[in-house]
């Protein structure tokens, strides 16, 4: 297993780069590895490096970037807004919110929200965790709470808003999102004329679900697209996960496959 | 917050049920509850039912059925067959598939599953927590482990599956599935005519991917839809999710909405 890392410094072919203490301890005391041994690389900006270690001691490691492996690639503009959870649920929603491409993390405090602060160390330490694991190019964004109040009063008009409601009305996630790959011409049923939005998000209430007069306020937004996640109720990280898994298979980069670079190990028999 | 809980007994109105060892530890040392106090059963037949604790003691706890809460319904007859994991990766896995609605977990030893052993009965006692926990009214059946030959030795013809397919020729999924939902006159591209399945199945490879041999052999069998997952590696839990989710939204119950009765808690204002 060659260790695949993100790092902060610019990357081109033959350039040298030195890596953090966290990357340091990764590859120093958790894999052992040694000079000479090989990294993968990427910033987020300059595409992915193989790279060579030419010089590691107890807090610093030097490595050789020897080719490009792939070039930089994005993630559709897609924010998760998300009303912040207990520990557990948050790790495993930031963790799987990055596999599934999410572009930046919007923590929202909303009325029934039970938790009353947030690790954004702890949150931005796990995305990077999961792009490097997960072969990612990019980090997601991690923004400083708000409040439901906050986070409307600076709304971008142009960016959709797909509510996962659990009451109140609502169509099916998969008609919702469907209705916005239709031909430009043709109205929306939201009201809205003109072509697919190409900025979104998707905001998930607490477990405990939105206030009423949340959901009111939300249905009334020309920016808000409310939909339903069937019959079940979800919990908080279960029902944002399927919003993202569901949001990429019909308006999302669904429709790529990953690189032959990147096939599991199994295909490369 | 009532205790919703898992019986086995037959459940009818004014009926007397007495609960299991688990149910009567969670209410009387977890939860702290004495005889009076309200309780929620279901036992994945009768529906649910409002009951009212009649007695109380260190190994048993009896309830007294008040009256019918919901009618019994039943979840898509969906399988989701997959490559064991690590115990972790496991337990999240089964929690979030129930509340997904999976019908049946059929757990599946590929060529490169790594792990060579699964507690079937914490699969079991995660799925029975999750249903509780998520006001499902049936629990998933759980079957043996079996070889991939042995999966598809007995693979019932009528039943499609989709192949999470990391690589190899596949039609992205949101695609793949949206053609099931067409005509029944029209043929399917896989070349069956006919009606849309009525059963369905999942399959998902371990972390390290199906062998090329393995993507080879279900490729060629007349059931088997290849689907791609987009363009990023997703870990084998979070590629059984999202292919759950999807299928849930598009040809499975993701247009029906949740009861009213069971709003969560900030509706119910």
């Amino acid at each position: 297993m060659i260790p695949r890392l993100y790092v902060t410094a610019d990357l081109q072919p033959d350039g040298v780069v030195a890596i953090d203490e966290r990357a340091t301890h990764y590859l120093r005391n958790v894999l052992r590895r040694q000079a000479g041994d090989p990294v993968v690389v990427f910033n987020g900006r300059d595409g992915e490096f193989n790279a060579e270690i030419t010089a590691l001691d107890k807090r610093a490691v030097q490595l050789h970037l020897t080719a490009r492996k792939r070039e930089q690639d994005s993630v559709p503009d897609l924010w998760l807004c998300f009303a912040p959870l207990k520990k557990d649920a948050v790790d495993f929603l930031i963790e799987k919110a990055t596999e599934l491409g999410v572009a930046a993390f919007r923590p929202v405090f909303t009325q029934h929200t039970a938790a009353t602060r947030l690790n954004l160390d702890r949150l931005a330490a796990n995305a990077i965790e999961a792009a490097e694991q997960t072969e990612r190019l990019t980090l997601p964004e991690v923004h400083t709470p708000v409040s439901l109040d906050q986070l409307l009063q600076n709304w971008p008009a142009e960016r959709r808003m797909i509510l996962c409601a659990e009451a109140g009305p609502a169509l099916p996630i998969a008609d919702a999102l469907q209705r916005f790959t239709t031909a430009p011409e043709k109205s929306h049923p939201s009201g809205e004329k003109g072509a697919k939005p190409s900025s979104w998000a998707i905001l998930c209430g607490p477990e405990g679900g939105f206030a009423r007069s949340e959901l009111d306020r939300l249905n009334k937004l020309p920016f808000v697209t409310p939909v339903g996640l069937g019959p079940r109720i979800l919990r908080a990280d279960t029902a944002a996960l399927s919003a993202l898994a569901i949001f990429q298979a019909v308006l999302g980069d669904g429709n790529l496959r990953p690189p032959p670079s990147m096939m599991p190990i199994g295909q490369r028999a």
